[in-house]
């Protein structure tokens, strides 16, 4: 079995939010696909240890936002690589209140669905949510949806451990650093990897930054983890 | 409601195939998509109405072919436009047998997974079908995969009725053709449109063509139908 088959399936980059006041968190999935037209519904898959999980459980309503390709790495990170029951992930992120009463991210959203929950299917370290689309609109007709394929190969990014897509050792098919280049960094909490040939653009880090030449204050733009939580990549 | 938001979500295309000896078939899909990676299941979306669907269902085995974006329109026009019940959709095409003894396209395919249904759930006019995957590899590492947005902005292809994504009226964004211009043309029978500033690069028609300039023996390139089946895209 040739793992690497399942990186060719497409997929775009959401931020599912779910609950209502008081109690609701939000976090990032790829996995979100409409299922009928009539009438239409959407399906999202959530890891059961999530917190939005157990807001979609209790709330039986979500909202997706459609991330677009502009989103910095910070906003990913935190909806991402962080837990709702430790941080207020929607600090200083644009939220506006759905007719359901679900928070809906606006911030670098292209567009949103907001559904209630009709339907639900055990499936082991995940459960699919199927909802009836209740409203949706477009919030940035100019916009390019962001893909996970330009996620990864353009930003660097990486699935966290609860993704459905999520592979302890990614299949590669770079060729191993040269001892002449300047190495690559990777971080120990996420897994994003410091480049130096592309810097951090959303951290307004040049390309050609060596990672022992980063400002003592700079963190991993998907996690925010500290620069001592990186590794060097060896070379093979 | 603006439902142009749904246009907004991503999504690659596959043809899932189903069954065994003597009784299979398969179809163009958009919503394939990982659920869990331990143990690794995939899920897809199929409508009540195919005959694939009466295939996973009678086999409890799919498997799914993920397409390249060289993937010529005839071959999304059978598997898509086409009834498995009317014709044989695999004429001509390269398929393999699986370790369940499904069907695996591997014409066009950059990879595949062959699963085995352990869960399903009833959507309406769909039902989502989980599989257990039981045998996965990529069949060519340097083609890209075809993405749907790929396929509508450069192929120029149209989502078939019984499809989880089919709009009655899609939105446009795209100008009303001016007097001057060359007209469009679209296929009665699946909607695709011939634009003349287009061509048909698949049929070896080049950019410029008009309609009435196309051969007689001329064929939608997404489902086969004649000339005669066209009808005049009229200017607002």
């Amino acid at each position: 079995m040739n793992k690497g088959a399942f990186y060719k399936l497409s997929y775009g980059l959401y931020v599912v939010t779910a609950g209502e006041e008081g109690k609701f968190n939000g976090q990032i999935a790829n996995t979100v696909f409409q299922v009928t037209s009539e009438p239409p519904t959407v399906a999202v898959s959530i890891n059961k240890q999530n917190y939005t999980h157990e807001c979609i459980q209790s709330s039986r309503r979500f909202a997706v936002s459609i991330l677009e390709e502009a989103t910095p790495m910070t906003m990913i990170g935190r909806f991402g690589f962080k837990c709702g029951r430790d941080i207020n992930k929607f600090d200083g992120i644009q939220v506006r209140t759905g007719k359901t009463g679900v928070p809906i991210v606006t911030s670098h959203s292209v567009a949103f669905i907001e559904a209630e929950v009709t339907g639900q299917m055990d499936c082991g370290t995940h459960t699919i949510f199927l909802g009836k689309v209740v409203e949706c609109d477009i919030l940035d007709a100019t916009a390019e949806p962001m893909t996970y394929a330009y996620y990864h190969k353009v930003k660097g990014g990486k699935s966290p451990k609860n993704a459905p897509t999520y592979q302890k050792e990614a299949p590669s098919a770079e060729p191993s650093a040269s001892p002449e280049k300047a190495s690559r960094y990777t971080c120990t909490v996420c897994g994003y990897i410091y480049d130096p040939e592309k810097g951090d653009p959303d951290g307004k880090i040049k390309p050609g930054t060596r990672f022992e030449d980063l400002p003592a204050d700079w963190v991993c733009p998907v996690c925010g983890a500290g620069k001592d939580k990186f590794e060097i990549v060896s070379a093979q």
